[in-house]
């Protein structure tokens, strides 16, 4: 397919391919050890963070587990609002990790308010910046600063999956203490890597737990430019690759972005279609299926263009689209890709 | 560097790059389902096993720490013989998932004799087959033997991360319930993959633990092609391409890498260094340090000819070398590895 248009993974970027098309590094040798302390000085910019970014071999969802379980105990009670499959997940990974949870049940498609966290009595808060599965932005700093005012002890922990290089983030200087984050999204490279930020307050909080998913003892290593175990090495070139790239020129790639994203919004609404979100991401944008329109007909409208598209999750399977420019993808083609989501409609509502 | 000596990971199969080079793949296609279930029944032959492999995206570790969460629960007493960095590591790992362990302790270089396992009382055997550190091969299937006759309902887990397409190995037939790899070894992939085989003994002991880390959710997903976490499915395309090329002639793979080996060991004795283990493992040769030399010495001379070699590990870090030719080497650049080892030791012993 020529047009990946999911939120993840997405189309890869260039540097990444070059990266990934080099004969094998091996981890412990002095070429692997720098280039691997490049990639976390670069992802700490890219955090803005003081404190460290640690690059684990897995998934996103191992990212957020090693988050909670090295942040919290067993018995602590966390606040989880839960407003999409996302952050639906980071409740299950916090009760899995044996915690207390209170979720903050919202529907799909709506964030919290400041208000709504701002309850004394939690060890911390978990929250999505980005919730690809409907599209919505959380105010993080604003709800970070609530949190933080009735818990001033409080760890604020975020799922930053798919805003990091996709809109801004910043950790201290919102009151997020640690986040979690992949390759496979704003940094367009494939999957296979996690990253977890900590803050200089995350690092002193730190309380070693679990083998793979130990944290201090991956700091201890990291910090030399190794890690505990066998990194993905071939990504985490990738990654620095990719960030070298894109970090010179921040600012103007997630207003690109943020261009991308409301262009098809725009569309969407010249369509009459009915979006998803009301505070709207820029990684993906989310559509809900016109009346009797079955998501498969969506898809097999995108599809015979070539484009791969995105569903919905969770509650929201059978009842929404969603399309993303996440990935390397220039304002030309973002263009294109507009006329491309027209002509898939023409074929599902041809005009009356 | 040109050689990539090291037991891991080795130097790439031209069919892994070429699946790397790829545009990215959506985990959630057809396309991806039916390669991710291509190279599961791959691996599944692999492995020998009429039971099912998981394809998990972290290191061999995880897939070790999977094997061990999922299959043993807190308290039950699990037998591990130590005889390298990577038993001691099956025994950390057990004690760190809550299990009661009992070390079975014996010199880096030996391996475990099939009396010393037949012990009664315990709910699992935790064994390395290619034990990476000291170049030690375990009688997997003799131990195993012996052991489930003192065992009935034990179950046997072993780490077969340089054993896998190295030499020859069996799930069931050798009397193996689990096995744990990796895709930076005999699979001569990037690592950034770890697997876990089950046979059907194991499948029916399977029991829910952890989130990552949950096989039972794995299973469910991955019998219809999918996985639970977002998988590094490059790697897994990768992975599949050297499987299909590899398996048709696994048998003549295997003699070469014996013989590769073999040919490693030939050079060490006419250049009078000694071996490491008694029982020797095709996948790397590991010799003491000759008198008075230290590693650097020898790491320098074969750098010098653009080599990357191994040390030691844990006790015999300073003490031994590794050399290994596990990755795509043919017959003839390992008679120029021949070459080279003996170039390399002609700087360190001058011919007297």
């Amino acid at each position: 397919m020529d047009w990946l248009l999911t939120p993840g993974p997405v189309r890869l970027h260039p540097k990444a391919l070059q990266a990934l098309a080099r004969p094998q590094l091996h981890h412990r040798t002095e070429p692997a050890r720098e280039l691997f302390l490049k990639a976390r000085t670069l992802l700490q910019e890219a955090f803005r963070t003081q404190g460290e970014v640690l690059i684990l071999t897995g998934s996103g969802t191992l990212a957020m587990e090693a988050l909670v379980l090295n942040l919290f105990a067993p018995g602590e009670r966390v606040l989880v609002p839960v407003y999409g499959k996302f952050s639906e997940r980071f409740a299950e990974i916090a009760e899995s990790a044996g915690l207390e949870v209170d979720r903050l049940e919202l529907p799909y498609g709506k964030v919290p308010t400041p208000e709504r966290v701002a309850r004394p009595g939690y060890a911390g808060l978990l929250l999505v910046h980005s919730e690809t599965s409907t599209g919505a932005l959380a105010d993080l700093p604003a709800l970070a600063q609530a949190f933080r005012e009735a818990n001033p002890e409080g760890l604020v922990g975020a799922d930053m999956v798919t805003s990091l290089l996709v809109r801004e983030v910043a950790l201290e200087a919102w009151g997020v203490d640690a986040a979690a984050s992949g390759s496979q999204k704003g940094l367009m490279c494939p999957p296979g890597l996690g990253f977890v930020a900590l803050s200089p307050r995350a690092l002193e909080r730190l309380r070693p737990r679990g083998y793979y998913l130990d944290l201090t003892r991956e700091l201890k290593a990291q910090r030399e430019g190794e890690s505990a175990w066998t990194p993905a090495i071939n990504l985490v070139g990738a990654v620095a690759a990719v960030l070298e790239e894109v970090l010179p020129r921040l600012e103007a790639h997630l207003a690109l972005k943020a261009w991308q994203n409301d262009l098809l919004y725009q569309v969407g609404e010249e369509l009459g279609l009915l979006a998803v979100p009301e505070a709207r991401s820029p990684a993906v944008a989310a559509f809900h299926l016109p009346e009797g329109v079955p998501y498969r007909a969506v898809k097999e409208a995108f599809a015979r263009r070539h484009a791969v598209i995105a569903g919905g999750q969770g509650p929201l399977k059978g009842k929404i689209f969603r399309l993303s420019l996440m990935g390397h993808y220039d304002r030309y083609e973002a263009l294109g890709v507009a006329a491309l989501f027209k002509e898939a409609f023409a074929d599902i509502l041809p005009p009356s």
